[in-house]
This record gives C-alpha cells, structure tokens and sequence, in this order.
C-alpha cells in the first residue's frame, strides 16, 4: 500500500477502508512511514472528520500495536472513563463503591497534563505503588473488588506515538481522533461494560453540550461496534466537583466521602454512573443502581475496603497535606453565577499540583477549597474558598483564584449536573 | 512566534498575516521547523485554501528565501511561463520572436517530471548549456535578445524543500501553491510583464476550465499585487500541442516553424502570448502583437536568431534523432475525437523520453507524431502517427498510442485553443 495515495484519499473526503487504517497505523509505529506523511494525514481526518467504522480501524490498530490485559475474573468486570475536569475524583469514590455492589472494577487510569487533573498523581499522593503488571492488578481485583493504576507501556503504544505527534501539530481536538486514542486504551482491558463520563463546561476539554454530545456519541458507538456494552453521562464541568481541587486534598476528599460524608454533586455522579453500569450489565435499572450506590456511600460501607486497598499498595489512605492556607474572601455582596474550571486548574498547575510538560515534579499538598458553588448567596468578605500553597506570591494566587469567579446581583440558578444519558 | 499556533489558526480558517507566512516558511527552509509541522500546515493550506495576499506572502517568503536575478538590459523585460502540456515547445519558439520584435525575454524554465515535458531538457537535446549564472544570461540576451536557461538552485531554495514535502504528503494540486511555487521563481527575475499560458485538458494538469481559470486567476493576481504587468492565457491540451512529442523531435519541429514551416495551432498560441505581451507592455493591442508575431514566423525572421544563439551555447540547433519509427494506422474510419495527452504522456516516459523521478536519464531521440488531430476525418489504415522508439514492445507501445485516441463516427469538432485571456 501507498502511504500517500491514503493521504490523499481522506484529502479527497473518502471512507478509509480497515487495511488501509490499519497498514497506516502499523507503519507508522514501525517507523516504515515519516512524520511528516502521518502529519499531514493527521490533519486531513481532523478536516474531514471519520466515520464510526474508521474510528473502530483506528482504534483497533492502535490496540493491536500493544498488550491487552486478559483478566480471568469472575462477576461483571467494569470499566469508567472520565475526559477530565477539575475536582474530578470520581473514579477514586466509585471504585470501591462498585466493588462493594459486587462488581469487579479493575481501572487503568492517567497523569495529569495541562489544566485538569489525573487520577494517578492524586492517588501517588498517598504513597501507594501505582505501577501493576497484569497478575498484579488481577490479585489486587481478587482481594479488593477493584484496582486503580497506571496505564502499562505495553498497553497501545502506537496511541502514545500519535498523540506526540498530534500534540505538535495541531490535531488534537478532533472527536475520531480523540475517541480511538481513548478506546484504543481502554478496549485493551477484558471488560463487560464500560461507562463514559464525559464532562462538559469551562473546566472541561468540551466547552460546548454540541461537542461533549459528539464525543459521548463516537465514544459509546464505537465500543458498541466493538462489541463492548458501553453508555456515556454528560456532566457539568462549569463549576469544580465536589469541595477540593488539588492532588493530595481529593484523595482526603475521597475518603470523606467514603465515609458518608460527601458533598451532593461528588455524590450524584458517582451514583449516577452506577445506574449506568445496573442499567447496562442488566443488573437493575439505571435508579435502582443509584439508589445502591447512594446508600452504600451514606453507610460508609465501602471506606474499609479504600483503606485496607491502598495500604495493601503501601500507601496512607489519608495523606498529609503540608501547605499554607490562604483565605479567598467575596469582593462583594452577591451570587455566584459561574467558576471557571480552567482558570483554576491552571493555577492549580502554577501552585506546583500539576504539569506543564510530561515528567514534572508534582507537590501533592497544594490545592484548592470552594465553600461557595453556582447559585449560592455570598456577603461581602464571607470566605469564598482556600488556596494550599507552599511558595509563589499570595496576592497573585488570590487574585487568580477570584478572577475564575463571576458575581451576579440577580439570584443565579444552580447547575444540573447530569445533562445527558447517552447508550 | 509558535508554529503550531500558525497551524491551528489556518486549521481554524482563519487567514494568516504576512508575519507568520514568512515566519512559517524561514523557519522551516531554516530547518528550526520540523518537517511534520510543515506538514501538518500544507494539508491544512490544501483544505482550507489561502487568499491572495496569503500566497502573495508565501510567494514573497519563498523568494526571499534565495536570490534574486537583476538584468540591466534596456527594453522591455518580459517573461513567459507555461503550465505544461504534451508537446509544449512553445518557449523555444517564441523567445526568438519577442526578441526580433524588440523584447527582451530572459526564460527560466524546467526540467521534465511527472507526463509533461521540460524545456530545459528539450534544449539538451542540441547540446547547449542550460545552467547559466545572472552574469552569462545577461551577457546572452544582449547578444540575442533572449535566453532560455535553467532555474538556478540560489533562486527560492525554499521552494524546493517545500515543494519536496508536498510530493510526500499528497498537497500538490493546491492552487495557492501551486501559484506560490511558480511566482517565487518567476518573479526572482526583474522582468516588466509576464504571460502566463495556462494549460487545460487531459495532456495537463488542469484537466477542468474551473480549475485552470482559477490557477490563472491567482498567477495574475498575486503577480499584479507584486507589482508585476501580469496576464493569462487559458489554452486547449486536449490533444497534443503542435505535430511532434519528444525532446530532439520538438527542437527540430521548433526549427521548422521558426523558418515558417509551421502548425496552426502552434502559431496560434505563440502569436497568442506575443499579443498578450504587447497588451501588457503597451506596445500595442493584443490584435496587433499577434498579426506581428504571425509576420516574423511566416517570414522566417527568427531563425537566424536562435541558430546562432544555439550555436553560441554549443549546441546543434537541429540536433539529431536516432531512434526506429513505428508507424500507427487508424483500427477503423471516423472521425478523431479525442487525444488524451496525459496517457501519450506517460507513453513517451515509457520510451525513455521522460522521467518517473528526478535525475532520471533520458533518451532525447523518442517521441510521438501526429498527423490526425480532433476533427479530422481518417480512413481504416490511414497513418494517424509515429512512435520514435529505441528499445521496448513496439506492440504494447502502438496499443498505448492507439489508446489515447477517441474516434467517433459522427464528424467532430475542431478544438478551440484560446479558450480565455485574463488580465
């Protein structure tokens, strides 16, 4: 096959077919095919876009460059996938939660990079070992439920190749692109069924509902076509879920609201993407699956099994968080009517709790509180949030952290949270 | 300035300033810019086009990238550029008439690629030297009044590279490249006007009127924003140009009609761009240029010229031809409706007239003849054409001939050749 006469083909606006997706990938990877030609089909699909059925090639391609990880375990294995916000501590809530409703949930997660968070930067914050093999993670899903760790480098490699390579030609945000680069990871894993939660809003990659919609539609689609059972939620990403932003401060956070004490929005997600798993593994509807998970969280039913989980993995399941707090105080009387998630991810970032550039050092104690959300009262001088900082300058930190908030003297509408179920 | 930056806002549609064309193009000819950034750029310039000033700032950009050529001579510099066609010797001919008619004419031209035909390589043929520094091309056309020699390699270095890269990433047919990758040469020269003859049909590669109006367009546009007397003529290569295709054969048929011998249609088209250049110059009208041209032909006036300017260069101004006829008998009566140049084309790379890469060697004796054009009658068995071949299957090459033809038995219409004159 000629790399080129694939080039152009998609130039052209045609179907690219299974072998031609799939010489495309393999010789790419190998080295066999330049950057500069898999550059410019990059570029052709992010203008003509691909169908569901090219996106499958894509995806299956780049899982076939790698492993997959072939669990022998018994009971509906789970899966959940979040595109990322910030305060997003979800998967660190459910999965303990699912184990404790019986499913086995063994989730392969990521770092941060850019504005939001990743789970496996909060989770290092405890000191627990991030890094299993395959009969790792089988044994710690055997013993606990679930597993949360890092993506192996064995899993899908060529995604890693192409992602460099999009990342330095501006071809990232494209919906096929993006959805085979996240189920070329997660199709990797033997599961049953797997739940997209993705976040919309302005600390969310999806600023807008149409391309979160889009998104959740490839992404479902294509893991149907893939013969996995798979659903997605669109969630609100317009404001930070939950009470803290800040890798050390959600893992705390999570802990809390293992032990019943969560805040309404951390709560409803987490619920809500256990109905989609009752809903799709034909264990009950989608409220009955809410319902369990609400209840489950209310008792604290699942908070033994987080702590013996990451002790087991060496780590404190209520990490230390050294770091000064300053206070955020209301400018003025009034409601709260938006909070930027991006703005304040990047400050997070600024703090040290996040990364500029793959590989860099993290503080796991630097972060963020918010004691108002959307919709609340606030008098001038009442305490908005907190800052965890450990060095930089106080004021700039606290300017930043007010400037991600408007204020509205109108009474503002609080957000709703689930905006779409997606199957 | 960040060239991924520059991507995405052109990715976006967005048009790009002249700070960042020439930012794109220095540092990538400057190698600070990595080929699959470049890349990534052209597919989004072939898909997303550029305005006028866009490419006149590319073309600028390429320019500057080498050297330009600045001729003191006096008189009117003109210039001529041709998209290419099958049997296009339209240069060798009328340089020496726009020199007995008071032009300076200092042509630089190509070598062959692809299924048309070079100029530089036709003149080979004879012996002469092609490669000539701003110093000897000076020294030439004040000699004779004109010289054809080849693109220097310090003449927009830039477009090489990028040229180079578009063959590897299938972004050549873009107009705005293509516009730009013709202007950067051409207008390195300190010529007062150019014409361009704008081929279409299928010996070209314009092969629809839309898209060789619109590369006309554009050539004239981008040249008159530069400041330049620019005008195009859009010509018929729905059958080959002229009686003879090859690069000796086409010297000598060159010869023939500079001594009065010669086609209509190739006078046509030289009287043609001799009028558009006294348009330009103001010289006089279109009509008058043309009746000029058509009296210097007829007379014979320019052949001493360019015997002795052949001469001059060591060259044989009717060089030799070695090579077997075949000749090629109409299957069946009819009427000619059709010669598809693009196939004869690739029928004289086959014989060893052409190249499939650059560098390639090439035997100057073979090529075609043409004694039936579109809308003349032939009988069953009736010479319509000769292949001048060395080695190879005489019978696929006759089948190869006679493929390219379309016969119809309803009489047919002569072609139009001027189909359009853009100022």
């Amino acid at each position: 096959m000629i790399f080129k006469e694939i080039i152009k083909k998609k130039r052209d606006g045609f179907e690219l077919s299974k072998e031609e997706i799939s010489f495309a990938v393999k010789s790419y990877t190998l080295g066999q095919t330049p950057d500069y030609q898999m550059a410019a089909l990059l570029m052709a699909v992010f203008l003509k876009g691909m169908s569901y059925d090219e996106t499958l090639h894509m995806t299956e391609a780049m899982l076939k460059s790698g492993k997959t990880v072939e669990l022998s375990l018994e009971g509906p294995i789970v899966d959940k996938h979040s595109t990322g916000g910030i305060g997003d501590k979800v998967s660190i809530v459910l999965a303990p939660v699912l184990a404790e409703l019986g499913f086995k949930a063994p989730l392969l997660a990521g770092r941060a990079l850019g504005f939001t968070g990743g789970t496996i930067d909060k989770l290092e914050s405890t000191g627990l070992k991030v890094e299993l093999s395959a009969e790792e993670i089988e044994e710690v899903v055997r013993r606990f439920g679930f597993s949360i760790s890092a993506q192996t480098k064995e899993i899908a490699p060529a995604d890693r190749k192409i992602y460099a390579l999009r990342d330095a030609t501006a071809t990232v945000e494209s919906i096929p692109l993006i959805v085979s680069s996240i189920l070329s990871k997660k199709l990797a894993v033997n599961t049953e069924a797997i739940v997209f939660d993705v976040k919309v809003g302005s600390g969310a990659f999806m600023k807008d509902m149409e391309s979160a919609k889009e998104l959740a539609q490839g992404l479902v689609e294509v893991s149907k076509l893939y013969g996995k059972k798979a659903a997605a939620l669109i969630t609100d990403m317009n404001q930070p879920l939950g009470i803290y932003a800040g890798n050390a401060l959600e893992v705390r956070e999570s802990y809390e609201a293992l032990s019943g004490k969560i805040s309404q929005d951390l709560l409803e997600v987490v619920s809500s993407l256990t109905g989609a798993l009752y809903f799709l593994t034909g264990r009950g509807s989608f409220e009955k699956g809410k319902r369990e998970a609400e209840r489950v969280i209310r008792e604290g039913k699942a908070l033994k099994r987080f702590k013996e989980w990451v002790e087991y993995l060496g780590g404190n399941p209520y990490p230390e968080v050294k770091a000064k707090k300053l206070e955020v105080r209301a400018p003025y009387s009034g409601y709260v009517a938006g909070i930027n998630g991006e703005e304040l991810g990047w400050l997070i970032v600024e703090l040290g709790g996040g990364r500029k550039r793959a590989g860099e050092e993290i503080d796991y104690s630097v972060g963020l509180s918010f004691s108002k959300k959307v919709g609340d009262r606030v008098e001038e001088g009442e305490l908005i949030g907190e800052i965890y900082c450990n060095s930089g300058s106080k004021k700039e930190f606290i300017e930043k952290f007010l400037s991600a908030y408007t204020f509205s003297d109108e009474p503002t509408q609080k957000l709703k949270l689930i905006k779409e179920f997606i199957t």
